[in-house]
């Protein structure tokens, strides 16, 4: 009989499939106009549960359902909790793309679609694992409970009160995640620390309707030149963030860590060159990995008011609006943040127009585990064993908004140990996946399991 | 046999009828996907101006087709040039319409549908005179010639072509035109002067691609910020226009004109309440009405990047757009003005993010007419009779592109005779006319072209 890695080698080209046949589902848990899309991807992630012979359910929430598992046979060994995320982020623009955004295409070893690096490509990982172990041996080495939810693009709205309601779900030692990124694709590495984030949307009216602006035009409040103004008031000229007590928690950046993150293999004028920037912006007195991993920011995601049609239309729009994020770092908490962003834009709202805010009320904290735990360490040998060297020790500019909910309500820590890359245009067009990440993390997980079950049995 | 005035009053329903089944025409000159709405109401005016025995035709241009048409059987009698459109400005944003733009629709004594104030409620009115005139006398009292154009809301860039390559077609005594706007409901008025206008489109460009906000954010510049940056600039924080050198040509407003202005009735609350406005703004030391009909704005027409859709995306977006159109007033030149704002945006573009610029080639000069012209002479007597009091002299905060034209090219005033109200929504959703005004207009024309044969004949 063949072990879990053998069999995995074997199924290759069966796996993959299996992956563009998920990715092909166009699962955006942001807009309701893909809740088809959404049901049929939890409906995929159960058939697979259950071909691997995981006790598996959907379980309804207020949004979007979770698709939960648990493998509960191996006394005394550890329990692990699997995380991954069936939705994905929206796919437009849709112009951008060079192939359909839910036709998965292969092209030079990358699989291109939305969703396939970000999160479907690692979480079918852990699934396939498992089919792996129980088609070999009939057995996993370690107890496994596996929550693959579909709100992790919308900041996991109804995750934390299904914690509360089910708490019995969730008992395990740690969270081993198949989401996150790799840093790099030739550096094998551990994700100590991620950022958290709060949001908010922004409407400023003018007129009560649209004016013509040869008429009007002189006398009456364009919306959207208060909305520039509002905007632009947000940083300083140097690029710091110009909201009140925006700063005052921010924990200082300790020598220790600026030394290892300066000692990273790293160039940012390769990377600015690689995402077609023409130079750093930004915070002053940090490097680009400093500002992008251990400082805090304001984003607008999208700006929008008037006339975008061909042509041109002679009009004083009534209304503008904004999208904002700010991604925090310890030890901001979201809600501080949301009041003071919003206090901001209430009192430097311009004359002439009124301001109306609704705030994402689902802010996530931002997190970090200590480099000496147990999943850690195991992580730390699985890659080794996988790539040959010592993975490097990194950050992570992104969110992962229920790693602070499992801290703080289980005091469970989060391990990622995703293979998508951080290259691969997770939220924009032609998001991809390399192929070989797809089989180094089928190996990489089926070595972790089997080495916690033997560490912890020791 | 009965006369022209009397017959139009038998037809009043008739008319509206025609004016509901030419508004139902979706002519919109801006967007290609309505073309075939253009070509169909250049073919209506060109039926209808057959229907009253004018010689006429299609002419086409570069752009939409001209439909021209002439009766010059009254030697002796003076020559006018009627002018108007039948384009319409785009209907979006469509979701604000009580009723859909291209299906007209009657409330309360107003007729509401794209199109049926700007610029087709006024121009059937020549057209129907026409008919009465020949219905009833076989002829005109002067000399006609009919100009309707397709692109008066695109900037009509194919006019001026046309007046060089067949200037005999525009060979009148001065023009009367069906587009304009009468300034209130219960004041009758002669307009005296119109602002000009340059526009172009603007675009930044961050890096390759749009890129995810988490691990990018930091370090990399956003295009939305660096808009909204520019955009700022553009005015002081006291309203006044920032560009260079943008006020220099401006002419001093006289006294006498602040006069003028100052005796009309007319109450700047009132009008504020009436748009919904909550006060005034732009730049200081002028009036609402100073500001609107003799001081140039710079206006964002429409902005826009980034995720606009439903729920959050987490994404720094690589471009950002917006429309500018500046008004312009004696004795700034368009082109001039276009340089100054296009090197205005050049100059303040912010650190990384690159510019292009697409200046709208057709800029319209400011424009203003002597109140001693014999057109508006007429214009006054006409209106004294229709409405039993003597019109105001006002401004115009609006643009005909082609007064300009007419008067470089030919030296032909334009005396602005619509009986549309500046406060019906033109550009804007829920366009109306008013109906009362079609039939004022219909006695208003047919009563100014006898006029105007008796005075020049005398």
């Amino acid at each position: 009989m063949v072990d879990p890695l053998t069999r995995l080698e074997s199924q290759h080209s069966n796996i993959l499939g299996k992956l563009i046949e998920f990715a092909a589902i166009s699962s955006v848990s942001t807009d309701p106009a893909y809740s088809s899309g959404m049901r049929q991807a939890g409906e995929w992630v159960l058939a697979e549960l259950q071909a691997a012979s995981i006790e598996s359910r959907i379980i309804p929430t207020q949004g979007h359902p979770v698709v939960y598992g648990e493998w509960l046979h191996a006394p005394g060994a550890p329990t692990i909790l699997v995380y991954g995320h069936y939705d994905v982020q929206p796919p437009d623009p849709l112009d951008k793309w060079i192939t359909p955004p839910f036709e998965p295409t292969i092209r030079d070893g990358r699989l291109y679609g939305r969703g396939v690096s970000d999160d479907k490509g690692p979480m079918i990982i852990p699934l396939m694992v498992a089919q792996a172990f129980m088609k070999t041996e009939n057995a996993l080495p370690i107890n496994v409970r596996f929550l693959f939810e579909g709100e992790e693009e919308i900041g996991s709205p109804s995750l934390e009160p299904l914690m509360v309601a089910q708490p019995e779900l969730f008992q395990a030692d740690f969270v081993l995640s198949a989401d996150g990124a790799m840093w790099r694709t030739d550096e094998p590495s551990i994700t100590v620390a991620s950022r958290g984030m709060v949001g908010l949307e922004l409407r400023l009216q003018g007129a009560a309707k649209d004016l013509h602006s040869g008429r009007h035009g002189g006398a009456v409040a364009n919306p959207l030149h208060a909305m520039a103004q509002l905007i632009h008031s947000l940083h300083h000229d140097d690029g710091k963030i110009a909201i009140e007590g925006f700063y005052d928690d921010v924990r200082p950046l300790f020598e220790s860590v600026r030394q290892e993150i300066r000692n990273l293999p790293y160039d940012g004028e390769t990377y600015l060159r690689s995402i077609g920037a023409t130079e750093q912006v930004g915070e002053p007195g940090y490097s680009i990995l400093e500002q992008q991993w251990t400082r805090p920011t304001v984003e607008v995601n999208g700006m929008w008011g008037g006339y975008q049609g061909a042509g041109s239309k002679s009009v004083i729009p009534n209304e503008a609006f904004a999208k904002i994020t700010s991604r925090l770092v310890p030890d901001q908490k979201p809600d501080d943040i949301l009041n003071k962003l919003q206090r901001h834009l209430e009192s430097n709202c311009p004359a002439g127009v009124s301001i109306s805010i609704t705030g994402d009320k689902h802010g996530a904290e931002p997190y970090s585990i200590s480099v000496d735990h147990i999943g850690l360490k195991v992580a730390r040998m699985a890659l080794k064993e996988v790539y040959q060297k010592d993975p490097v020790i990194v950050r992570m500019g992104g969110t992962l908004p229920i790693a602070s909910s499992f801290k703080r309500l289980f005091d469970m820590d989060m391990v990622f140990f995703s293979f998508s890359t951080a290259d691969e245009d997770f939220h924009a067009p032609n998001e991809f996946f390399r192929i070989q990440r797809l089989y180094d993390g089928l190996r990489a997980w089926t070595i972790y399991w089997k080495m916690l079950g033997d560490q912890l049995s020791q």
